[in-house]
């Protein structure tokens, strides 16, 4: 999480000159850069979407009203520590190969050139990265899925022989798939933009059109990951869907996360990621709301404990937010991942207390609490085993389905089912007898599968 | 621990055909390579040595009573799984020069040559072996301490110029460094020690001084780390002490450990070694020394509570047997590590488990059962903490002292101290209390750190 990728020596031209009409009826007089989209602004988006994929060197190209978005560029920059120029181009209402022809003083490498109003999964530029790294001439991504293109109509298509680009615009035919807005050019683009444009065509796609048709132009797949072009205020609101969508389920979840905490966590989520809350702020509730539970599971009572279940499964809604608007806002830390990590255990420390001493009102002894203490021991020790085992063996135990029957994400829906018919410490007790048959089988599977 | 070195393409050589009389004269008619140092025979510790530097393909040249010893390499090399071969050299008495003549066919790559009767610990031929790595003519390992030659008389000298040998014997004035028996040759040797066996000098020495005089012998030079050459029965008892030292002290340990229960485990590793006991064996008498502990604290009776101090103390010396005998025997495995790691947790468990117990005989409530919670969730979270953080940051948090006083030997320690005054329940809250604290801190810390 949060790791980047080698750093990337050639720069990242941004455009984000135009006007964005159709987008801007809604909205006033707002740039369509600034225009925010799940907490974070397009302009903000692509620039971590890069930073992510290990670029360091930016050239932010704005137009109209250019002073606005380059204030804005810059903020982010100093806020993220980027290293990021302001291009200015004048010539914007002439298409936006004006803006990659403005920022041609600066540049001495080859570049990679993306869209504001592209909005990528993160690993989509990285794909896209990792597959061009090396070559110097012109390559294009391209998305052979053109059935599932928001909207097709509107899309610059490309027609392929191989990996050749062999013509490309809005209204070819045949197309094998779409123009995803993302390039990397060596200098001869220069040439080709200024040709395109003395014959009255100031688009990057018709300069591209000139080095397509001298066979230049290379095209590379991309068939994974979500991607789409934001024009309208309908396309924006079908790409916050879809980004929250991706998000969600992009990373090994268990059972219980994936087919019911995540529709509810989305949700909370597209609420939070427009809120200052960080998502360590929200690690934090996610623990203060099983401590919670954990003094409501405390006092035993009927009512109560149904109030401790809800809250306990909040608990583990709401921890699976603290990934969602991680990523959608590019916040993970390794401290925040440790901070999470560690938040989790003293929860199930706090959860496992409450049930216990609810429990000891009503049943007297000692037997309780040594069922108690068990059960922590085997709450932490699951997660501690798993993580001893993958440093040593470099897999989980049991594979896949056995990770997941041991996560947070079921352990605690047990629980709350637990708590809704009232026994919750018997479903916490079976949770902890099952994880130490678990650990046990793991240890016994291992030795003897040695020599 | 356990991680082994990159594949070595050079095979080793291993000269055990002398009749060794000096150490024989205690011991009848065992071959000397057959001679058991701490739970492994002279020759099961040098191929092992060799194996955990990466070597992979080894030649055992046999001689004085061949069969047995063949017999034994053999078995070894079945046990093990090594791609072991067994030379005969019926000239054995004229010199080990002539079991390295002996192996001549078999070798068509520069080879390493060590005796049987030299004792390392390990990491010195790891090191030997990352010096040499890449070169392929005549390099010999000497040892400049000269000082601390066990029977500086009896031992090889060299005189060196720079890195070059510019003579070799027993007797040579002056000279800067020791012979320690191991050796890269090229092919070149099989000429000199045909030389210098027509010269009537039959020996490797021999060989190797013919090369000396042609200016072909590089050293390096290996200034940490113990060996010795075992040729006396006291020989022998030097060996097994320093082996015994270095091998107790070789990891970084806490403070406990290292000053107090090293001095015990070292003298019960030195019996331990000689029975058929492995190391995770002894990882479970030590959990069961820590349950019967906890069994005991359980009663919480003055009498008890002094034995279940002494045998969590005890179970804290055992613990530290399973690295030394690990280590001694060449039995570190991947399983191995983690079973040691999960049965310590468990121990935990039972200690605060007892202890807690037998507080809440005479204290009524809950609260002995609360404290006692939250003290099994810091004693593994303190575990668990550190980990999570060195997987993430890449280093320990507050350094080296920081991790030494979490250490579970220290743990144990005050609890066992505790145990001696009759107030263990209370020695367990107190290192509760600062585990919870000192993990607060280092979140603490660390999120300073952070922007």
């Amino acid at each position: 999480m949060g790791e980047k990728a080698p750093f990337l020596d050639y720069p990242v031209v941004i455009l984000a000159a135009g006007e964005g009409t159709r987008l801007r009826r809604e909205r006033d007089d707002l740039p369509k850069p600034l225009t925010p989209v799940l907490g974070l602004t397009l302009l903000e988006r692509a620039l971590l979407s890069w930073v992510e994929a290990g670029a360091r060197r930016f050239y932010v190209v704005v137009g109209w009203k250019g002073d606005w978005v380059a204030t804005h560029a810059r903020e982010v920059a100093r806020r993220r520590s980027l290293d990021l120029e302001v291009v200015d181009n004048p010539h914007w209402e002439e298409g936006n190969g004006t803006s990659v022809l403005a920022a041609r003083d600066r540049i001495t490498s080859p570049f990679f050139v993306s869209m504001v109003d592209h909005i990528f999964q993160p690993s989509l530029v990285d794909g896209f990265v990792q597959q061009v790294m090396g070559k110097t001439s012109t390559t294009m991504a391209v998305d052979p899925r053109v059935t599932k293109v928001f909207d097709l109509a509107d899309a610059t298509k490309v027609r392929l022989e191989g990996d050749r680009v062999v013509d490309i615009g809005k209204g070819i035919l045949p197309y094998q798939a779409v123009d995803m807005g993302l390039f990397l050019f060596g200098p001869e683009i220069f040439q080709a933009l200024e040709e395109a444009r003395c014959r009255g065509d100031g688009s990057l796609t018709g300069g591209v059109k000139r080095l397509v048709s001298q066979g230049k132009v290379e095209a590379v797949r991309l068939e994974e990951g979500f991607w789409t072009d934001v024009d309208t205020p309908q396309g924006l609101e079908y790409a916050k869907k879809e980004l929250l969508a991706c998000v969600a389920c992009s990373r090994d979840e268990g059972w219980i996360s994936r087919h019911l905490n995540r529709h509810l966590s989305r949700w909370i989520t597209a609420r939070l990621v427009s809120t200052p809350l960080t998502p360590n702020h929200i690690t934090f509730m996610a623990f203060l709301l099983a401590v919670t539970g954990g003094c409501l599971f405390a006092l035993g009572k009927l009512g109560t404990t149904l109030l401790a279940a809800l809250l306990v499964q909040a608990a583990s809604v709401v921890d699976g937010c603290y990934g969602e608007v991680a990523r959608l806002k590019f916040m993970s830390t390794p401290w925040g991942a440790w901070w999470d990590t560690l938040l989790d255990r003293y929860a199930d420390g706090a959860i496992v207390l409450g049930i216990t001493w609810g429990y000891s009102h009503s049943h007297r002894g000692t037997w309780p609490w040594i069922l108690g203490l068990l059960s922590l021991l085997a709450f932490v020790l699951v997660s501690y085993a798993k993580k001893e085992y993958a440093l040593r063996f470099g897999h989980l135990p049991h594979g896949d389905a056995g990770d997941k029957l041991t996560r947070r994400d079921l352990r605690l829906f047990v629980i709350f089912l637990g708590g809704v018919v009232n026994r919750p410490f018997w479903a916490m007790v079976t949770v902890a007898i099952l994880s130490h048959l678990w650990i046990g089988w793991a240890l016994w599977e291992k030795r003897k599968g040695k020599v």
